[in-house]
């Protein structure tokens, strides 16, 4: 980064798409990013570091004076707020803490609490919040009051309480255009309105967005309380990270997000924690290749065809857990249909077992002309595929079940059986026809 | 299905909630489902449908005679009908257009004619668009007169157009309940708005509502008339499908969605066609096997811990695709960072490396005793730890920078060349190291 005063990298930074500033904050160093935040304007810095994925937007508060990171999250929304203090470590959360307003630390506070997947984790606060005895007269004076404070919310509907800050309706905005201004809310709003608990979970949610045109809805605590508003687009970000981390969790990036900015000892231990595990379950389908190594060493044309068996199977295995994971997540299969599931890959794998089968015999027959290698790797081939879509498309169902999660437990329990398996009848096969295969 | 009356059918279908719904539509037959969506109101079976998977809801639509499909489209929202009809074929969709009013059918055919994941492809045109020359007086009256025909809207913003339908400016309807009613909305509204060509892409959207605390933006063509709104919700949801669809697609299902209610053959078909692809990559590192017979036979040994230098090198890999993937969707890399992205794999293959290849050098010497065999597997996964995390990591960069789709291709390409590396390297040594290993 170039020498300059601050106003020339505010001028700068401001010039660029947030998409750009975010990658540029990421290419330099500690120093760098400390002065670059430090010059921004405090609510430049928060709206640049909610664009970041949120353990580097904690690393960066991190690096930061308490007084200016405490300022930088005073601007960000609240349920952003309680997400990157939880990022960081107790002690730095807590200095924070301690520089914010006292309503405003303890409202985080509270929001810190809750599970980010959880309508507590997801609420805001900020919203248009009405007593039901005000006037639309009021309402309307108190809107030009606070309009720059209202400036970032979703206005399009304002919540009514009574007395005791109880949720007893909802009010669209646009219906205050077509009233006498001297009508009180409580007869204009609409009464009963849908409302969840702030312990409600990220699928109640999808759930209930789903089910209603909603932009957003109310959170209350047991005693009917108004706590604040979860708005669709925070369950779809709930929801999209959620199948994101699916994905890292199904190839390996276990344990937490995984950016290649994180300090290099975090990266490598992660990865390894996985990977031993994974050495450890190879251990199984090496034995079954020790225990027929004899059979191995006297035909040692199986040995080429091994690998092909186990990749193959392996492949044919992830596509039916692709399927089941899909499946579970649009909630058109339930966990306990393990039976229908298995019907259903039993029948592709037939067709597919069938078809692989064949080719790896007639490439087995081609490699060294015996026709009982091709009988033997492809039998092997067809058998192993059916079993594989069978643990694939089960798997996960039933560790979903169980309570496991099944993005990161299908893969490595699927590889480890179908290798086993495999092997297995490879060999077991070439040793029941060894006279033939010699 | 019960039999029943269309009544107590579509009482007791209301009781579900929409999830149930969907659930409990794709577990009865083809029949019961033309009975079930016949017996509903058309605007109710037109919710449900747009609850389903795509594919799901053309195959439905297909099953109904024309004019039920008919009347079922008309109730969707304007971008659900084109993404519905360009999944039936081209004669059931010309089938249910002619039934469409023919206003309405040539706005679903100019939204066929985009992508799914462009502007034009997402765009609704049910909004709020009112003439510059109106009055606040006019627009309430409007409102009030129309009231049912926009309770579907998003009515936060309403669009101005000039009297040649060019957009000319945007109106947060809550303003309205500030100003005199005699105002025009030329002097009201905001100017020169922020707006997308119809053939934006959905990166172009999703970096738009990043910077940009939108619910919705405005579509115009070439000339600057207004076509549409695309709303933030949309762009989410295409953005969710992108990263379902890549993770589908890592793990071998390509071509489109498979969900297991589709015909088996097809099901069977696609997958297949994937699987067979990878048969003959397996080729190469077959071929290497092939190529070192004679070393595996005089030591059998070695034959154990094949598959254990693949699958962890295929492991190591996937973990580098997957961290690659992630960085590339955020924007935290660029495709061109090739080395920059190279030595951080680097980096952690060489600690990793170190870590698997000691660990699988000690259970080699524990399997036979001979410390030579430890020297030659644990050389080998080391290196072949770092090759394989320096093709994952930048593997799905240079498939991005020359246009192709690093989901489906970069797994595929991984296994193969780490597969044909391990296997040359433990045989390779081996053989340097024959008279030791006998």
């Amino acid at each position: 980064a170039q020498e300059g005063t601050s106003v020339e990298l505010e001028d700068y930074v401001s010039q660029l798409s947030t998409a750009d500033q975010c990658l540029a904050l990421s290419r330099l160093d500690e120093a760098e990013e400390t002065q670059v935040l430090e010059a921004l304007k405090a609510e430049d810095a928060a709206e640049l570091i909610s664009h970041l994925p949120e353990v580097e937007a904690a690393r960066m508060l991190g690096l930061l004076d308490t007084s200016t990171a405490a300022a930088i999250v005073q601007e960000m929304p609240s349920d952003e707020q309680a997400d990157v203090l939880g990022d960081l470590s107790d002690a730095q959360a807590e200095a924070i803490l301690d520089e914010l307003p006292r309503e405003e630390a303890a409202a985080v506070r509270e929001l810190s609490s809750y599970d980010d997947d959880e309508a507590g984790g997801m609420m805001v606060r900020e919203m248009l919040r009405f007593s039901d005895q005000m006037s639309v007269r009021d309402v309307i004076q108190d809107l030009s009051d606070h309009g720059e404070d209202y400036s970032d919310f979703d206005v399009r509907y304002a919540y009514v309480c009574d007395s005791d800050d109880r949720l007893v309706g909802v009010l669209p905005m646009q219906n205050l255009l077509f009233v006498k201004r001297a009508e009180r809310l409580a007869d204009l709003m609409i009464v009963n309105p849908i409302s969840v608990q702030a312990k409600a979970s990220l699928d109640d949610l999808v759930e209930l967005f789903d089910a209603h045109n909603y932009l957003a809805v109310p959170v209350v605590d047991e005693e009917g309380k108004l706590q604040g508003i979860v708005h669709r687009e925070a369950v779809d970000y709930e929801e999209t990270r959620a199948i994101e981390s699916d994905y890292l969790k199904s190839q390996g990036i276990v344990g937490g997000e995984e950016l290649r900015t994180m300090p290099l000892w975090l990266r490598a231990k992660r990865r390894l924690s996985w990977l031993s595990i994974n050495v450890f379950l190879n251990i199984g389908a090496a034995a079954v290749i020790a225990y027929f190594q004899d059979t191995l060493q006297a035909v040692i044309a199986l040995a080429v065809f091994l690998p092909i068996i186990s990749d193959m199977s392996g492949c044919s295995g992830n596509q039916a857990v692709a399927v089941s994971m899909r499946e579970l997540s649009l909630g058109l299969v339930r966990p306990t249909e393990m039976l229908r599931v298995w019907w259903q890959e039993v029948s592709v794998g037939l067709i597919n077992g069938a078809a692989l089968g064949l080719l790896v015999a007639i490439l087995a027959v081609l490699f060294n002309g015996n026709p009982y290698l091709g009988i033997v790797v492809g039998i092997a081939l067809f058998t192993n595929t059916i079993i594989a879509v069978s643990i694939g498309g089960v798997v996960p169902l039933l560790l979903k079940r169980f309570g496991f999660d099944p993005a990161v437990a299908s893969g490595p329990l699927l590889t480890t059986v179908t290798d086993m398996c495999g092997f297995f009848l490879v060999l077991g096969l070439a040793t029941m026809m060894l006279s033939k295969l010699i």
